[in-house]
């Protein structure tokens, strides 16, 4: 799977810069530029490995890769704000808007999410059809029924009388964090018009193990290490899985989810694992 | 001219209400409609009228008319923000951040956008590749080289040392508002796959006429007609076509765009009356 990983990445970075070569020089550009430096790559790898899975090249997937990059930079950068979760360090350097201004770190992520569109109208991918099926995929996942919505959940619980429940909480990261796992990992599919279902249930179990990994990491994990500020939940008295069901209780739930993952891949056999080992990896990861 | 306009603005608010039926209920859905209500819908009033003259039906063009005002929905909300323009009315009302939040009013913008990418994959407007061409011409104008350019250009002037020339406010406006404006003018022959030039040359002029009589709105207009706060970019210190030309100056610069935005409409004739009268109605309004 490291392998793999490092192809990802490199292919990744690469793609990004020649999406943004052609855009006006300035700070805007930079911006964007820094906001997509770095990351794990985990949205992408499932990208490109569930094309694999279908039979669709990582030429024709990897605008499909590189737009659900560009989409989580802008989440990122948007989620970091002020207003938002007022974050200062992200991926081991100044979260976007100290390194440059609120104003454009916010225009920055705007212009993310539309190169992110832009990019899955890339005719590489396949035909119109195709095409036209990840757009709308892609926007159900990550707008006011997906992604956008969870984030509003998110922030609306901050100021609640009461800390969410266990089932409130999966239905708010199954939206904020889930969605575009979900999208990422049914690309192959969706390109092909093949059966979405195996892969849609590797995301959903995938989506909660690696959510509650990144809540365990929160309190447990090491800022120079995870590359952002922990113990931000605890102190904001938010409710996580941790909170709800203590280190272990967490700790076995992730194993459970990465079980499940595992489980749903059986239609693929062999093939399929890259992403089995995935589903190991975001519990056992320090970052 | 009007009778169409009343049709169209009756056309858009239920077409955005529909598009946003099927969101989960909250604040989030609450403050995107809270955005998209009321506004002169003049990008919606070009894309139908580009569309008439191309032989692409109302109900076809509808769902890009209703793209064009959400994403343009979401740049007003962005822009008011107290990082951007910092403005507390808009049409006529508070804000988006003041009535809700500031995190709810970039979470409502971003979805937004989403909700505009959403719109031009509907099967309505026509076959696959009629789409595509859309949201490819869509986020070439809204993203990183057209409308979130220009507005990173204008945040960037208010702390530049000099201020902008004409030329360097033609490229700034021509983006941030231009840009837009082309898309929505040039909807008709995007869809058919029929020759831009003569709407494309037609929405130029059509757009700088906009922005100078609202630049020029901005001194002479009042706060109750116009339902944006007056005066704001002579407190800046703000380059504009009106700082740089004069009223008389600007005036006559406005009336020279309108004129050259009608002779744009040649090759259609009669048939292009409305969008005639648009560019007139552009330099006259009262807000």
């Amino acid at each position: 799977m490291q392998a793999r990983f490092d192809e990802v990445k490199a292919q990744l970075q690469a793609a990004l810069d020649t999406a943004m070569a052609d855009l006006p020089k300035g700070e805007l550009r930079d911006a964007m530029a820094y906001a997509t430096v770095g990351g794990k790559r985990i949205r992408a790898f499932l990208v490109l490995e569930s094309a694999r899975l279908h039979g669709v090249t990582d030429q024709a997937a990897l605008p499909v890769a590189t737009a659900v990059e560009a989409l989580h930079a802008y989440s990122l950068v948007h989620d970091d704000l002020p207003a938002m979760d007022d974050d200062d360090l992200r991926r081991g350097m100044p979260t976007c808007h100290l390194q440059w201004s609120e104003a454009t770190a916010i225009l920055a992520g705007d212009a993310l999410q539309t190169l992110a569109f832009r990019l899955l109208t890339d005719e590489a991918i396949g035909d119109a059809d195709a095409r036209l099926r990840l757009i709308r995929a892609f926007s159900d996942s990550v707008g006011a029924k997906g992604m956008v919505w969870g984030q509003a959940l998110d922030i609306a619980a901050e100021t609640a009388l009461e800390p969410l429940d266990l089932a409130a909480v999966k239905r708010l990261q199954g939206a904020k964090t889930g969605a575009l796992i979900r999208f990422a990992a049914t690309a192959g599919p969706l390109v092909t018009g093949e059966d979405l279902q195996p892969l849609d249930d590797y995301a959903r179990a995938l989506g909660l193990a690696f959510q509650i990994a990144d809540d365990i990491l929160d309190v447990t994990g090491d800022e120079d290490v995870t590359g952002k500020r922990v113990g931000k939940d605890d102190a904001a008295g938010k409710a996580t899985f941790l909170s709800l069901l203590g280190l272990e209780g967490a700790k076995a739930e992730a194993r459970r989810y990465a079980n499940a993952a595992e489980v749903a891949l059986e239609p693929y056999g062999e093939a399929a694992e890259n992403l089995r080992e995935l589903a190991r990896f975001v519990i056992d990861r320090d970052t």
